[in-house]
Order: structure tokens, then C-alpha cells, then sequence
């Protein structure tokens, strides 16, 4: 069994049961899709299977070369963009404490080549001038702007710091097995190299090397987390009562809510740990399903922070919103209230109280308000966060997203508008290939003015 | 003159000039209604006059007790929700270095108290232990549930670590003038006190001592701030011409395109450091105009960034968005692009470029594909970031505000569904004077089951 449950309670009345049908049965035929491989955008069903195919040998070489990063470096600076960094990042937060960066003794991870900010690249090639650091570098081709230019930086910085002989104990790639400027200049240094697979598209790699080196340099246990998503694949590969199968079920809620005019859905979580969870989760359903005009905008509110800031909004807004809560219940740690002489700040009546539930309370007196306000609430029950439990979340949200862009209509596996501000920028910029595309794109611009 | 000028290049063929007639000279009434006090909420609006009024010897006050704090403390811990920290921590961040909180000499600002997790909290309480740090809490009343449970925590760590005597070295509170339990605490332990005026709400408050005295701390110059703020009041408070006012222009097409179904708003940015000033502008907006079931959504994206996530769905999903870009043009220090031999990532015609050369051709083919895409863009031109501009950001975001709420029918300066949620949790939590509502609410959770 799994650890998640879908609690229906706070939809009753948005739907009658009979609403929900027609969706739950195309679930199940969009799920067949997923295993036969005969749905729109089938060469990048890798995933579907991944968890199974993943062998000891592979886990143990990437928990070797994690070890070595851990034995040389303070500092693992991972160098990726969209899907390769943010799996990674969402499964570190969500597995590390908030001042592992400041404080930790372990190998700790930053981030570059998500953006092209100087201000942000000068900060961090200062930074690392006095650290020892590793570099994993993570694109198919290695030519992806954002990524390309903090690799060409950092690279420069390794070089001078280490020595071109040491660089293949500094830096690894993960990219293409045969193809492309990274794979060839991974060879030519020597680099340890992984690699993408061919039919996984960057928001569904975080089971591959892409998201596993850097989660296993951070010290979280990568074994587990396939294992947690193992055991959710074969769960929902097996299940096909789409009121048990929780990925049929979601799917169709959110088609259903969709259809009738909830354009919005807002990711919420009551542990600021689970903050990149929810930038991962805007992502693999963002870029999945927004194409065609078309698709629900997923936003992401980190409660109960956000009580006070999009709060008043959800609570009484304009009613486009449906809410997926993650429940979680236990946290790693909890803390008591203490009672205070003349309780000054009125908090007594807490006292021997724990955080958590105090949050628990929080959660579900949220969530009747929302209901109640007009908003739509699928719990999501988690009972606590660790690498197993991340691992068949993860599993979890991409199996329900291929369903729910197959219900949709759409291929949940390409990403075409993703090019054009490329085709622009790279006009604007005068790359080769792009000299007639430069003069449209000015001619537009000059348009406008 | 001001910094800020808005470009509506990217909204042509969007809206004909006189479809905006009518928004704008409603926006030159509402602007009349900030300075009368005639509007809905005016007992809220304090902080139209307040850079005009805040003084020398209260700047000085505020870098005299920074300076203390920064002469016994590594580290700030500034206790607030919502409005209590966003502002600060949105100015405190855009002005620092990415990786001050590891690195820095300065003093450098943790937050807590805008949420209630446990894992935090004990984290939080570990890392404080053997480091040398003081207090700001912040609450008008000091029984707001998230800061209040924080500040218990964290004080009884103070006096175990300082001893009661010395909790006024170590603790300030920014609170009301004369009443609550936050005041009596301060006036019995001696603490050294700020006030928050009556007369300006929470996400209003960055101005006064709620968020003055953190970004003091942080070795920024308020009063630099607040000469930009108020530059920017002078300027809008005089000038009548709304094609030339520029919050008045804001909150004119807000209104228009959110009338013609472009119920959500993406701020977006292209420089990391201001990741938190959008925290900031969506409570503004969000907590203003969310009520009475509508209100544009307010989103925020960090672009480059998330045009590897959210960005297929804003070129090509459910056309309900418009977008204002902050279109930043210096660094504070730009880095070039160096040639390097062979070419392996194809880089090289870009050699000899800045990388704010690159973001800005990355920003004009960004905005140009989502004109295209049916997006349509407010692009605000921004010269840099420094704490000046952010005074009159910060004024324009929230004079723009007050004339959009007024536009959209609502009082822009109360948030009564942010009570909903406490109402419902004081009563599952028990308190006192909620023994009515906790069988209300139990029952009501009960019959969802």
C-alpha cells in the first residue's frame, strides 16, 4: 500500500457524483495510454517504468560518486535549468534543515544556470574563490543558454583554482550518452559522466541522474526514494478503480473543476520545507498542460505564511480557485508551548500543546474556511516528509499529470512555446542561423516603439 | 523627476485609447479620494503623507539602535507575519548579496514567526544556540498566533542565554503606541519600543519602524529609501495628468484588462534579488482587492528562470493573464563572457558581451513572444536596484494600489476574510470566548465526514 490518501471531504456539494463519471472513466482509459504507449507525445513515457528498471549498481555508483564529492568539497554547485535542478532542489529542501547552508558539516548544494543574473554569478564565483566546491553540470545538450553561460564561468573558476589535469575530480556531467557539446567536452576532459535518457523529457528526470547525483551528494538516501516510488508505480500501474487509484482520481477532480471555471489551482503546503516541492509541482504541471490556450496556472501558497498575504484573496476573491493540500501530518521534530507566568502574550491555553498540532488545527479550520468561502479543497494526506514518502509524491504527481494532460487533450510531454522567447533572444542576440529571424524580430520591435 | 517609467509598447492592439478613458479619469478621481480621505478605508491611509513626515531624528533612532544590534549580534531575528516582515525582507534581500546569510560580516536577518512549523522552529532554536543574536518582534497587538508562539520560544532561549536583565540588549518590539500584550511585555521588561501607527495597515507599513529598523540592521540606507518614496509621493501627489501619473496609468489598465477577463496578474523580474519585493506586492494586491468574490490573482515569476517552468504556460495556456515586468536594466556589477578556445558550447559569439546585455536581448524576445502569444505586458523601466528606487517602487506599488481597489469597487485597506481561518482555528484550539463556535465548527467538520 501507499502512504497517500485523497480525502474528498471538502468537495462535497461543488459536484454531484455523476459530474465526476465521465472524467474518472476517461482516466482510466488515459492511464492505459501511459503503459501501451499509444497516447500523443509517447517517446517520453521513460518515466512510466523507471522505477523498475533502476538497478543497485546504478544507485551504488551514483552513492560513490556522491562520496567523493562529500570527500573534497564544501560546496556542490549544481548547474541546470526547469527540470534540472528543480526535482533535485525540491527533494533536498524537503529532506534538509533550513540552515543546512550556514551550518552543516555535509556537502551542501547551491545553485547556477537557472538565470543569467550577473549580480547573482559575480556573488556566487566570489564566493566559492576560498571554498572547496565540485560542479555537476546538467543538460542534454550542453548549448542551453542559462546553463551554458554559468558552466563557461564556473569551469574558468575550477580551471585556475585546480588545474586542468584535477578537473575530472571537480566536475561531472550529466547529459546525453553519445551526443552533444557536453558529451564531447565531458570526454575530452575526462569527466564522470551520466546519463539522460533519451525518452525522458527534463520535468520527469528527477529519478535519473539528473536529480539523483545531487539529492545523494546532499546526503539524503536515493535508495529509498526510488523504493518509495517503486512501490507507488506498481500501486497505480495495478489499481484500475479509479476511486482507489489516487493519480485517476486527482486527474479527474481537476479536469472536473477545470471544466467548470476553476482556472487556477494552488498548491498548498503547511511546511516551508516543502516550498520547492511546490516550484517542481508549477513545473511538471505548468509546462505539461498549459498549451493550446489552455490548462490550469498552478500557483503555490506556503502556509500558514500565506494566510496573511493571498489569504484574504482565496478566502473571498474572484472564484476561479481550486485548492490540492498536502496534509502533512508528523514532522521530523516537535516542539512543545511552554506555560509562561501571567501569560503575556495570551498563548497559555497552548501550553503543552505541540506545534504540530497546533498546525493540524490551522489546517482543517483552513480548510472549512476555504470550503466554505467557495473553494473547492482536495486533501492530499501525507503523514510525514522523508526520502521514501518524497519518492511516491513524486511518482504520484507525474503519473497524474500525463492522465489529467490526456483528458485535457493535450501532449503532456512537449514544451513547444518554451522556444519561442529562444528563437527571439537568439535572433536579438545574432546567433548563426538566425540572421533573417534578427532583421523580423527588429522590424517588429522597431514597430512597436 | 522618478526612476520608474511605464512602456506600453507591449499592450498595443490589446485595448483601443478609448476603452481606457474612462478607467483613467476614474483612476484621477480615486487618487483625489487618497488625499481627501473620502474614500472606503480612510481611517487606513496613514501612510500616503508618511514620507513626508517621517523625520531625522527618528532615521537617526532607528541607525542608532541598528547600530547597537549590529555591535552585539551576528544574527537578526526579525518575528513577523504578512506585513511584518514581507516589506523588510523584500528591501533587505534586493540589496544584498545573494550569499550574505553565509558569508557576511554584516549582520545578517533570519526570520521566524510567519508560520508555525515545528521542524523550523527547533532548527531555528539549534542553529541560535551559540551564536550571538537579537530580536525584533513585531505585532500591533502580540497575540497574533504565528509570531506570538515564536517569540515564546525565542525569548525563553534569550533569557536562558542573556538573562533577564539584559533581555532590553537583545529584544525590540515594534508595536502600538499605548495598548496590547506586546506593549505591556515591553514596558515590563524595559525593551526598547517603535510604534506602528494606527492609521497604517500591515502590508502598507515597510515605511515606519515595522520595517525600517530590519533593513537598518541590515547596513541598508533608509534613509535613501525613504527620500525615493518620497520623489515618488511628491510626483504623484501633483501630477493630475493620469497618461503621465504613473500609478494612476497602472491601475487604469489593471482594471481595464481585468474587465476584459485577464483576471491574473504575473509581476515578474529578471533579477533574483527581487524574488521577495514580489512576495511583498502580492500580499499588497492580493490582501487589497480579493474580496467580494473578485479581484485580479496576483503571481509572481523570476524570469529568466521560470520560463523553464511556468513559461509554455504563459505563452500558449488559458489566455486569463496579463503581465508587468519589471524591466531592470543595471547590475550592480555586470561579468563578460570570455572567449574560450574550440568553442565547445557554442558560446563564443556571444564572447565580449555583459551578461546584462544578454538578459536585456532576453527580456525584449520575452516580451515580444508573449505579446505575440496574446499576453498583454506593462513593462515598468527600472534604471538598477538600490535602496532609493526602492522607496519609489515601493510608494508606486502602494499608491497604484489605493487607486485600483477604488477602481475595482472595493476598500483596498481591510482584509476581513483573513479572520475566517483564525476564527476556526481558535475554536478547534480552544480558546477562551470560542466555546460556541468550537461546537459550531466540530460539527460542521463532523457532517463532511
Amino acid at each position: 500500500m501507499t502512504n497517500i490518501k485523497l480525502n474528498p471531504k471538502f468537495l462535497k456539494g461543488f459536484l454531484k457524483e455523476t459530474q465526476l463519471e465521465d472524467f474518472l472513466k476517461k482516466s482510466v482509459e488515459a492511464k492505459k495510454l501511459l503503459h501501451n504507449k499509444e497516447g500523443a507525445g509517447s517517446d517520453f513515457l521513460g518515466w512510466v517504468e523507471l522505477p523498475n528498471q533502476i538497478q543497485g549498481k546504478q544507485i551504488k555508483e551514483l552513492q560513490e560518486t556522491a562520496e567523493k564529492i562529500a570527500g573534497n568539497s564544501e560546496y556542490l554547485v549544481v548547474v541546470g535549468i526547469g527540470g534540472s535542478y528543480l526535482g533535485s532542489r525540491a527533494i533536498i529542501e524537503a529532506n534538509s534543515s533550513s540552515f543546512d547552508v550556514v551550518s552543516s558539516n555535509k556537502t551542501k548544494v547551491l545553485y547556477a544556470g537557472h538565470h543569467i543574473d550577473p549580480d547573482y554569478h559575480n556573488e556566487l564565483l566570489d564566493f566559492l574563490e576560498d571554498k572547496e566546491f565540485s560542479i555537476n553540470v546538467i543538460s542534454k545538450s550542453g548549448t542551453t543558454t542559462e546553463p551554458a553561460i554559468a558552466f563557461r564561468t564556473l569551469m574558468s573558476l575550477a580551471k585556475k583554482k585546480y588545474g586542468e589535469s584535477n578537473l575530472k575530480n571537480r566536475i561531472y556531467s550529466t547529459t546525453d550518452s553519445k551526443k552533444g557539446a557536453l558529451k564531447k567536452l565531458s570526454d575530452e576532459f575526462g569527466l564522470k559522466t551520466f546519463v539522460i535518457p533519451d525518452d525522458i523529457g527534463g520535468r520527469f528526470s528527477v529519478l535519473t541522474p539528473v536529480g539523483l547525483l545531487p539529492i545523494a551528494a546532499a546526503g539524503i538516501d536515493i535508495q529509498k526514494l526510488v523504493d518509495g516510488a517503486r512501490t507507488m508505480a506498481s500501486y497505480l500501474k495495478n489499481e484500475n478503480d479509479p476511486y482507489a487509484n489516487t493519480s485517476c482520481l486527482y486527474a479527474a477532480y481537476r479536469n472536473f473543476f477545470y471544466s467548470v471555471g476553476h482556472k487556477l489551482e494552488i498548491l498548498v503546503n503547511y511546511n516551508p520545507k516543502m516550498h520547492y516541492f511546490t516550484e517542481w509541482w508549477k513545473q511538471l504541471y505548468g509546462e505539461s498542460e498549459g498549451k493550446g490556450k489552455k490548462g490550469i496556472f498552478p500557483a503555490g501558497v506556503d502556509l500558514t505564511t500565506d494566510l496573511h498575504s493571498l489569504g484574504q484573496y482565496i478566502q473571498d476573491g474572484e472564484r476561479i480557485i481550486f485548492e490540492t493540500v498536502l496534509s502533512i501530518v508528523s514532522p521530523m521534530k516537535n516542539l512543545l508551548i511552554e506555560e509562561v507566568q501571567g501569560d503575556p502574550d495570551g498563548l497559555n491555553f497552548l501550553a503543552g500543546k505541540t506545534l504540530s498540532y497546533i498546525t493540524n488545527q490551522a489546517m482543517k479550520g483552513t480548510m472549512l474556511a476555504h470550503f466554505e468561502g467557495g473553494v473547492p479543497c482536495i486533501e492530499l494526506q501525507v503523514p510525514q516528509i522523508n526520502s521514501e514518502i518524497c519518492g511516491e509524491l513524486i511518482y504520484f504527481f507525474e503519473y497524474a499529470c500525463g492522465i489529467s494532460g490526456y483528458l485535457l487533450g493535450v501532449n503532456p510531454f512537449d514544451q513547444p512555446g518554451v522556444e519561442d522567447y529562444k528563437n527571439n533572444m537568439f535572433a536579438l542576440l545574432g546567433k548563426k542561423g538566425y540572421e533573417s529571424k534578427k532583421i523580423e524580430v527588429e522590424n517588429k520591435l522597431k514597430q512597436l516603439d
